[in-house]
């Protein structure tokens, strides 16, 4: 399993993986989940897969070499050539498309799931910084103010303190700790999503990463938030009163 | 959807229920999902149920009713003449398998998904108290002091909370409100999961329920219990330092 998301403030985006991929409980490995394409001062994307691993390589490589144009396949559009966001979200989509095609004969055979979600934020030139979510059918949906992250991969159990606690007026480094607790929350319910987590930082307009930070078990401050993320959990349960129910009020 | 809980400490157990039922998102009804068998003082058992309604209703009527034996169709066993809690959760896995197999021609011909499942606690005469989890399949497992609950139903968002807070010696009415926290995050996150909700608390070897409670908007502790948990978690993550990551400890 995967956990990503990417949160899209007006400061700018924070984009955060896990690397634990699983094939079944017994064959756990570290593959990075978020990859970073950019020309320097002109453009910065940053890509998180889940899924089928060996399709998300394939997309990968497409957008690293080239997607080849559907209707003329001798023309091939690489990521970093994007024009817009818009276009490097198309090219994610056809690209998925044509590593799933690639795919399927053997897949469908084997009746292994072959789908894979990506999310796509970033900022081209003088365009603006966007941030999308494509699925396995190619298309894409994008983030607006009123719910400014997306998630891919499992990602409930680190939902509720994104719904409480996002929002797109908030501080660039709060969101991150907030998608830090989101992560946190999720490695501790669900053994598929494990450390290190890669992250990175884009502040608006920068055009170049601001942080592309790989967190693992000995990284100080990730050990903090886990631990004071838990006892303020804690401290927040023990100060609800018991439940009066019953005429128990002295409880 | 659905969302129950069951919790069962040294103390006694919780066991708890929402009502919301949807056939699709534009098709949304209330109904009772905690279910009570009791004889008074005799013995007191609490059925939570989440998945296809019929099926699960099926179940309850087998249960009322009298569950045939598989053996000899002659002699039937109603779910408050069982014996022990094994007999008990014996009747539930037969009741589900009965009444699956009498749904499974129509359903599997449209395509609906009929599986079930529940949760089974309580106490009869001097055995101990027990709780179960049944799945649809008839099977069951049992809750031990490592893990003292289970969960059916939309389990994700709730469940954070229940592995950071519940042990098996905290306090009866601790672990109700900790029950009521983990309702609460399931609501706020999944809209099938949906007030009022149904609580019970039996106390061991009273063998009569303590409280037998519907909770809903108007219900004025849960209100408190929602709001100081969002202040809470709010205060929780503000009182985090901000990451230094970059070298901006200064933030």
């Amino acid at each position: 399993m995967t956990y990503c998301c990417g949160i899209l403030v007006r400061e700018g985006l924070v984009m955060m993986a896990d690397t634990r991929t699983n094939a079944g409980l017994d064959n756990i490995s570290t593959f990075r989940k978020l990859h970073i394409f950019e020309r320097r001062e002109e453009m910065v994307l940053l890509l998180a897969s889940a899924g089928n691993l060996s399709v998300s390589q394939g997309v990968i490589h497409l957008l690293d070499e080239g997607v080849p144009d559907p209707t003329d396949e001798t023309i091939s559009t690489r990521l970093v050539d994007a024009s817009s966001m818009s276009v490097a979200a198309h090219l994610v989509g056809a690209a998925t498309r044509r590593a799933r095609a690639q795919a399927a004969e053997g897949m469908e055979q084997s009746g292994v799931n072959f789908d894979v979600s990506f999310l796509l934020g970033g900022q081209i030139g003088g365009g603006a910084m966007r941030l999308f979510m494509i699925y396995s059918a190619g298309n894409a949906i994008e983030c607006t103010i009123d719910t400014p992250y997306f998630q891919i991969g499992e990602h409930k159990y680190g939902k509720p303190i994104l719904d409480r606690a996002i929002s797109f007026d908030m501080d660039l480094y709060d969101a991150l700790k907030i998608g830090l607790i989101s992560m946190d929350s999720t490695m501790r319910s669900n053994l598929s999503v494990g450390l290190p987590l890669d992250f990175a930082l884009l502040r608006r307009d920068a055009l170049k990463l601001e942080l592309s930070i790989r967190v693992d078990a000995s990284d100080a401050y990730f050990r903090d938030l886990r631990e004071q993320w838990s006892k303020a959990l804690k401290a927040a349960h023990t100060a609800i009163p018991r439940p009066p129910y019953g005429g128990l009020q002295d409880r």
